[in-house]
């Protein structure tokens, strides 16, 4: 792997927000040479940070939101498969969190930041409220980041799910994000959605009889468990099914360097693959009681095989199940997310405000 | 020039929402043979449809509109380049109008259509209001597409006007979209404009003292050109600057054959030449009293070179003219999207909502 140019899936980064022309222009000035694929974006955050300050200073605040939400991709995409460098990594993951704070206020909807202490630990997200929803109490998706995206990489599709009357609440958990400086990857996650939606019922502006749970790629993991945990969870989408680690050879470097990161084993990579094998199982409750479950996959996803789908499918029997292949998806079918996204979104609506 | 795959500009496709997925799959399907980009585009198009149709049926109003957008706009890029098949040219360009037409009224804002006859044709348009514009009468701008973009083009750009409390109404002129089928560019766009203006006046959720004009491409050209002959337009936005056809042998063979095309001259482009030398040419109005004008321009834009931001800037004797000169911008900045667009819509809010 070269440390110039990690692992690079153009096709999320630009469903995600990053600008195709910014994607194009750092291949091309990291395979010319004289720069890094971090030192790249860390240069394009900067400039997408000073045109969001000087929008503030006119009192431009949509473009302000809008190029300071910019600067924080660029700064997590340039720290995301990073793990060679932890200290920049770190700081490349502070930034991004900085950034996005910034943005929060100015971007449409606006985000609220919610910092929930739990267990000795902080559970930092973000609550954003639909457009006209002040008649009455209204849904909340919660969203789940997976192994190395976070609580401000599913903006674009919370913008889907506030569209369609849903508020949004996307948090970092164990391992993610600001919190994996805290805590690491833990095998019982659940507990910490929980933790949220304890936050969320208390909040007058939120239906707690409507509440779903959201989660990507490992985050699909992290919301089946926390779906099968929860009596309160009414509706989980598995973006991308994750059933356990049990295919653990056929993951890609990146994906088994991102894993030791998180789970804190990078240093001992046969430890972190016991561990990581023992705490990240659905098995143990999967056959719970639970609400309806929309699973997404790709069937040409290279990280987790249809062997996942299949596993959910024999498991789920205390629910109804929902099961969406695209034959020509990848990994979280990001290479056709104008596609597959809004389906997501619509089921969700449907089981939450119809 | 290779029929199979024609100029491809991949920044601006994708800048109007051409999701960056399509973009490389179509790439690699033709230059793998077995297709053509228009036929793959068509293909794509009838995809986007039916997933807008069965979103219709299922009640998901917010996807249909999506994706029927999404239609239209593969059906615009197949065809926005294949002149030399004028009949599939001519059923591409009317299948992405009819995609549009349906997907009008699921986008957000709505999209009204609208339809002025004028000096014996119609000019096609769409009106949309910002949400939440019901406290009195709104500002609205005029949208004019360039050599072969269109009304149905604008609509991401005119996402920017509307959040920030802007009207839009984007319309086909001579030479243009629909119209080109009943009138061939001419050399009076600007009558066609002020019989826009007629009609936006007359509408009640307007403001008649806050009607813009921006024209793209050569659509900044008619832009300039109306603002100068029409008292009652309070600002203009030239996205990329045209004064004229001064620098005709400087144009990439495809804008020349795009603009002998929209002319009616493909069989004799000598006298194609002239018509549009003659026919686009700002020297005659430039010096009239007009409202602001705020210019902006990518310095390496290959079509219109810097020599027209400076006959702009000597000619405009008689208002106040920004210019926006961005030193690694192409043709109307297509290559900086997320920097640029934004700043026009502003300075557009700026004049008619302070």
């Amino acid at each position: 792997m070269s440390h110039e140019l990690p692992f690079i899936n153009a096709n999320r980064m630009v469903a995600d927000g990053i600008p195709y022309p910014d994607y194009t222009a750092a291949m091309a000035s990291v395979e010319a040479g004289g720069t890094t694929w971090f030192d790249w974006w860390d240069a394009r955050a900067s400039e997408y940070e000073e045109a969001g300050e000087r929008a503030l200073d006119d009192g431009h605040e949509r473009s302000a939101g809008e190029w300071l939400w910019l600067a924080s991709m660029s700064a997590h995409y340039g720290q995301y498969m990073w793990f060679h460098e932890p200290e920049r990594r770190e700081a490349g993951q502070r930034r991004k969190t900085d950034l996005y704070d910034r943005a929060a206020p100015y971007v449409y909807p606006a985000g609220e930041r919610v910092e929930l202490p739990f267990d000795g630990v902080t559970i930092p997200g973000f609550l954003r409220l639909p457009d006209g929803g002040g008649d009455g109490r209204v849904p909340v998706v919660m969203l789940i980041g997976g192994l190395e995206s976070t609580k401000e990489e599913s903006f674009l599709f919370e913008n889907l799910c506030l569209e369609r009357g849903l508020a949004t609440f996307a948090f970092d958990g164990p391992g993610q994000g600001e919190m994996f400086f805290e805590r690491k990857l833990m095998p019982d996650f659940e507990r910490y959605t929980s933790a949220v939606v304890d936050a969320l019922e208390r909040r007058p502006e939120l239906d707690p009889d409507r509440i779903a749970v959201l989660g990507r790629s490992l985050g699909g993991y992290y919301a089946v468990r926390s779906a099968a945990c929860e009596p309160r969870i009414k509706a989980c989408v598995a973006w991308g099914v994750c059933f356990g680690m049990f295919e653990f050879d056929r993951l890609p470097e990146h994906t088994r360097e991102a894993l030791m990161y998180v789970s804190g084993y990078t240093d001992d990579p046969d430890a972190g693959r016991r561990y990581v094998e023992e705490a990240l199982d659905l098995s143990d409750v999967i056959g719970n009681d639970m609400c309806p479950v929309y699973a997404q996959h790709g069937a040409r996803d290279r990280l987790f095989s249809m062997a996942h789908v299949e596993a959910l499918e024999r498991g789920l029997t205390n629910t109804s199940l929902v099961v969406d292949v695209e034959e020509e998806g990848d990994h979280c079918c990001h290479n056709m997310p104008t596609l597959t996204r809004p389906r997501m979104a619509d089921w969700l609506a449907d089981r939450l405000t119809r």
